[in-house]
C-alpha cells in the first residue's frame, strides 16, 4: 500500500534506509548476525560508532572542538541534564512555546536562576522573537524549529555565550554555522532516525566535570568513554548511521535544505493562495519541517482528515495544544508526496467551498 | 551463514522474533508504514505498549499492585535513578561484582546512606553470599545474576524490605516470586530484545512524588504518563512485545526456565568431567545464563577462540575484568547449538591436551 506518512514524531524514514536495513536485518554485512544483536564494544561495533561521528562532523562541517555524543531518554531528558551539566551562574531563554517551557521546567526543578529575554507567547507562539542573548551567561537557550506552531529560526542569534538549541525537529535539515554554537542536541526520531537516541554535538570546553552528577548524566564521562558507559541504543544509532549515509550520497546539507525549500514552498503556495486555509505561524517565520494550517469553517477540518485518509495521506492532524492541521515535511518526505497533498488541498477546496 | 551467537549483551534474539520484525519491518501490520515511523501516541503505538504491558503481566503472573515503566538510560542509569526515587534513610546492598559495586558508586555520588550487608570479593566474587537484609531500611540491592562472573541466585533472600533486583541479564529467564520483590529492572538487551530500553517493574506503592528530580526520572510521573512523558523507544518496545509473544508461545517461563536448566547442565557436564576445563564459579551458584570458565592451560585459550571461531561458534571471549571463556546461553539460544559447543569442547580437548 502506498502511502504518504506526514506524521510529526517519530516520523517517515527514508525508504532507502528501510530497506538497507530490512535488507540485513538478520545477517549486519553477511556475517550471519544482526547489528542489534552483538556486543557495542565488540570492533564491528565500534567501527559504526566511529563511522557514524565522522558522517556528522562532514555534514555540519564540524572543527575538532567538537564532539559528538549518542545518549538516551530522548530531548526531554536533556532539559534538566543540560544544566546539571553546564548551569553555573545563569541561563536565558527564548521562549517559543511548548518545548522551551519545557526546559524552563526542568531549571526549575533544579533550581537554576535563569531569566526568560524574550517570548512569543502574546501571540500565541506564532513568531519567532528576534532577541539576541547577553555576553556573561552560561548559555543561551532556544527551540530552532518549534513542530508545534511551525515556526523556525532562519537565523541564529549572534551571541558570545555559547548557544543551546533544540534541534529535535530540524536535525540534518540545512547547514548551521557552528560559531556561536555550544551544544545542538534532539531526539533522533524526526529527521535522522529511530526513537530511544539522542543526539548530541558539544563544544569540547564545554565538557567539565560537576559534582553530584549521575555518572551517566555526565556530559564528560560520556565523552571520554566515547558514548559507551554503558550499552547505547545501537540500532540506532545504526539506522541514524544509514540515514546520514543517506544524506552524503543525495549531496549534503546544502542540498538538502534546497530540497525542504522546494517541499514547503509548494504547500505554502497553496496556502497563500487561498482563504479557505490560514496558515498559522507569520510568515518569515514559517518553517520547512512542520507547515501548521487552520480550516477558515473550522467544522470543516474533520471532514478534510478523513478525506485525506482516504487518499491515503496519513497523520495530518495538529498538535493537540494547537488544533487543525500539520503537514510534516522531514527531509525523507519525497517532493511528489507533497505535491499529492497540495492537489488534494485544492481539490478539497473546490469541493468544499 | 549459519552462526552460533554467544554473546553477552547486546545479545541473539530469537530468530522467529527477527523473522517477524523482518517481515512487517517496512510495513507495520500491512499498513504501509514501519512501527518505527509513526508517533507514540497513536492509537496503533499505544494498543502495542498495553499489550506489551499485558504479556509481562500474565508471564510473570502479576497482580494489580505492580506497574510496568519502559525507560531509557539502560540498568546504568537506574544505579542512580533508583536511589533518587527511592532513597530515605537507608540502603543495603549485596555485593557480587562489578555491576553492584557501580550501583555503589552512583549511591555514594547522591550521598545516600548505605550498607554492604555482604560481600563475594574475598573469593573475587565466584559465589552468592547467602544473607538477609534487615527489616528497617528503603530496600536491599542485589544483582540477580551476574554475567562477569556466571553466578545466579538461585533463590531470592527473604526480605520484609523490598528487594531491588538488577535483573538485566536473567530477564524473564524463569518464574519468580514477587511477594519481597518492590523493584526489578534491567536493559533488554540481553534476554528480552535490543539495547536503548531499560524494562522496569515496581510495586506502586513505592511510586511516591520526591522533589528535584528532573521529571524525565521520577518513576511516579513516568507512571503517571503510561511511560510516555515523551517519546519512548518504540522500536525497543515493539521488539520486547515480539520477544514475550514468543515466550507465551514456547509455554511461559516454567517452561523458559526447564529449557535454560537443560542447556546449561550440557555444558556443566562437560565443564565438570574434565580437568582440561576449570568452571569458575562455586557449584551452587551456577549461572543458568552466563557459563564462565577458564582452560587449565591458559596459554591454550587464544587457541581456543580461534578454532571455536572457525567453527562459526562466535563471542566466546570472557569479560576483561576476568579473562577466560564466557558462553552467554540467554533463552535465545537454542538447545542444538549449546550441544555443537559442547562437542567442539571434547573435540578441543582431545586435540589439544
Amino acid at each position: 500500500m502506498e502511502i504518504v506518512n506526514f506524521s510529526a514524531g517519530p516520523s517517515a524514514l527514508y525508504k532507502e534506509v528501510l530497506e538497507e536495513a530490512r535488507e540485513e536485518f538478520l545477517s549486519y554485512q553477511g556475517r550471519g548476525y544482526s547489528i542489534a544483536e552483538i556486543s557495542h564494544r565488540s570492533p564491528i561495533f565500534e567501527e559504526l560508532l566511529f563511522e557514524t561521528k565522522a558522517r556528522i562532523k562532514r555534514l555540519y562541517k564540524l572543527d575538532e572542538n567538537f564532539e559528538i555524543l549518542f545518549l538516551q531518554g530522548g530531548a526531554s531528558l536533556q532539559f534538566a541534564q543540560i544544566p546539571m551539566n553546564l548551569y553555573k551562574n545563569k541561563i536565558e531563554f527564548i521562549d517559543t512555546g511548548v518545548w522551551t517551557s519545557r526546559a524552563m521546567k526542568e531549571a526549575d526543578i533544579l533550581q537554576a536562576n535563569y531569566e526568560v529575554i524574550a517570548s512569543s507567547k502574546d501571540e500565541n507562539y506564532s513568531y519567532i522573537p528576534k532577541v539576541n542573548f547577553s555576553d556573561n551567561i552560561d548559555y543561551g537557550y532556544l527551540c530552532s524549529n518549534n513542530t508545534i506552531y511551525g515556526t523556525q529560526y532562519k537565523s541564529l542569534p549572534k551571541s558570545k555565550a555559547p548557544l543551546v538549541i533544540d534541534a529535535s525537529s530540524d536535525f540534518f535539515s540545512r547547514e548551521l554555522d557552528f560559531s556561536n554554537i555550544g551544544l545542538l542536541f534532539g531526539g533522533a526520531q524526526k529527521n535522522c532516525g529511530i526513537s530511544g537516541l539522542t543526539l548530541l554535538i558539544i563544544r569540547k570546553d564545554l565538557l567539565q566535570e560537576k559534582a553530584n552528577i549521575p555518572s551517566l548524566l555526565s556530559y564528560k564521562k560520556q565523552a571520554e568513554a566515547n558514548s559507551m558507559l554503558n550499552t547505547p541504543n545501537t540500532f540506532g544509532i545504526y539506522i541514524l548511521s544509514l540515514t546520514l549515509k543517506h544524506l552524503e550520497k543525495i549531496g549534503g546539507l546544502a542540498k538538502v535544505h534546497e530540497l525542504n525549500q522546494e517541499k514547503a514552498e509548494i504547500l505554502y503556495k497553496v496556502l497563500d493562495a487561498s482563504d479557505f486555509y490560514q496558515g498559522y505561524s507569520c510568515k518569515e517565520d514559517r518553517s520547512l519541517m512542520n507547515l501548521c494550517f487552520k480550516l477558515a469553517d473550522e467544522k470543516l477540518q474533520k471532514t478534510f482528515l478523513e478525506e485525506a485518509e482516504k487518499e491515503n495521506l496519513l497523520f495530518l492532524k495538529g498538535h493537540k495544544e494547537l488544533g487543525g492541521i500539520r503537514a510534516s515535511l522531514y527531509n525523507s518526505m519525497e517532493k511528489k508526496n507533497v505535491e499529492k497533498l497540495a492537489d488534494f488541498m485544492k481539490v478539497f477546496e473546490k469541493n468544499f467551498s
